[in-house]
């Protein structure tokens, strides 16, 4: 009976896709909502990422405990790679569609270094999938290690790029601190090529994100770089003004930094 | 044994959910992505619904035919509706802790109509969920029947605003000859004790959604509103200086308009 139960459940693997299969736990517990609705976990979970997405939940500390499952699988899941690889195509349509060499070596392109180029989902995954408060002394450490794989998606973007002699920027709030480890294991993971990586002296302490970003796009454009476009995966990165002639957000919904 | 399998399948929608039955066949299809991953139609057609709402994607005329389906199982789906909820319950944290009425009556709010208060779903319905080009003519038509149901989520967070005595203005990219319409529809539905509904004019006629708005959102601040707020269903509507306070955008993936 349990082999057939086995075989049974097997069959059932095969009919709903191996895809589904590692959502039907959260697609079992069924939770009631606000309005008294009842939904399943997963609708629950889902309706948070997608408003994080939408940045209509901003400034939130953790991820909610009861949808730190649900994020931990996203961020490790096909859907996260495929809506990622998705955001960065709609940059290369972009690009084909608008972007002339001028020669003057003043075509510029942005990218974010955290779960833009390098990935911190091996971090949070010992840290409940960004369900524990940010703790900065430990995700340093972690930087300082050096091991954060490439997001090999992003990757090939950079290197569409360079490849059409755009000069790319990496603006990180990581720490002036962090530059040796960061580019470390920038150059370790084959990110070689950029014109400059730009992080956070102790001036730019007291400012938010997107001050910070925004005033280093300033910069930029101060010294002649049409800023064609950047990628990054948190809003705070991306608004602001001046803004990049188009900005491309990347699916995380791990943090949100201020 | 067709009925055998009839009871194995059976058994297999008990086993992942009714939630996820919905979505089987969409998850049985196999495709290959631009880069020759392997993934379900689901997949796919989530990565681009998701980069809709991102705003990765802009500019697209009609949904790509291959995921039209799944956009219209989205769009009456309990997902949309718990998506949607969770957009207009963050309007109402952002009020109670911000909002304190001023006692001048230039407190303000404003709405998109297309939903936001009135559902378009049984048009796109009719019209292949967002497949086929948008056709102005049969649009309007389906306007003047006044026929649109409310977005019952949406209306809540109306009376609750209306209750803390914030004038609400919905501000459309309708036009002036639909007034008699789009103004008899809202009432049906009991939308009332709203303080304006601006349509587009004819002088507006040559400027895209997202320059007409900020020009409403102009003019309401003009006239001494502070505009706390916004909810709208598509990007163009939310973007463009001046903004509101916050804007929140609802999920929609049936159309874009520039």
């Amino acid at each position: 009976m349990g082999r057939n139960l086995g075989l049974l459940l097997g069959f059932c693997s095969l009919i709903v896709g191996v895809a589904v299969a590692d959502w039907n736990i959260l697609n079992q517990r069924i939770v009631e909502n606000k309005n008294g609705m009842r939904i399943t976990l997963k609708n629950y979970c889902e309706a948070w990422r997608i408003n994080v997405e939408l940045h209509n939940i901003r400034q939130f500390e953790v991820v909610p405990e009861e949808c730190t499952e649900y994020i931990g699988k996203y961020m490790s899941s096909t859907q996260y790679r495929v809506d990622s690889e998705k955001a960065l195509e709609e940059c290369t349509i972009y690009l084909s569609n608008t972007f002339e060499l001028t020669g003057d070596d003043k075509d510029a392109w942005i990218f974010d270094v955290d779960d833009t180029i390098l990935s911190t989902v091996p971090y949070f995954k010992k840290h409940t999938h960004g369900g524990e408060k940010f703790n900065k002394t430990s995700y340093e450490e972690w930087v300082r290690e050096g091991n954060a794989p490439a997001l090999d998606h992003t990757m090939n973007l950079f290197n569409y790029i360079k490849g059409k002699g755009i000069k790319i920027f990496l603006v990180s709030s990581r720490g002036e601190h962090l530059r040796r480890a960061t580019t470390d294991n920038l150059f370790k993971v084959g990110c070689t090529g950029w014109s400059g990586l730009l992080l956070r002296s102790n001036e730019d302490n007291g400012k938010t994100v997107q001050q910070y970003k925004a005033e280093q796009r300033k910069y930029l454009m101060s010294k002649g770089y049409r800023v064609w476009g950047m990628v990054g995966a948190q809003w705070t990165s991306l608004l602001g003004l001046p803004e990049a002639m188009r900005s491309f957000k990347l699916p995380n919904a791990l943090y949100y930094i201020p």
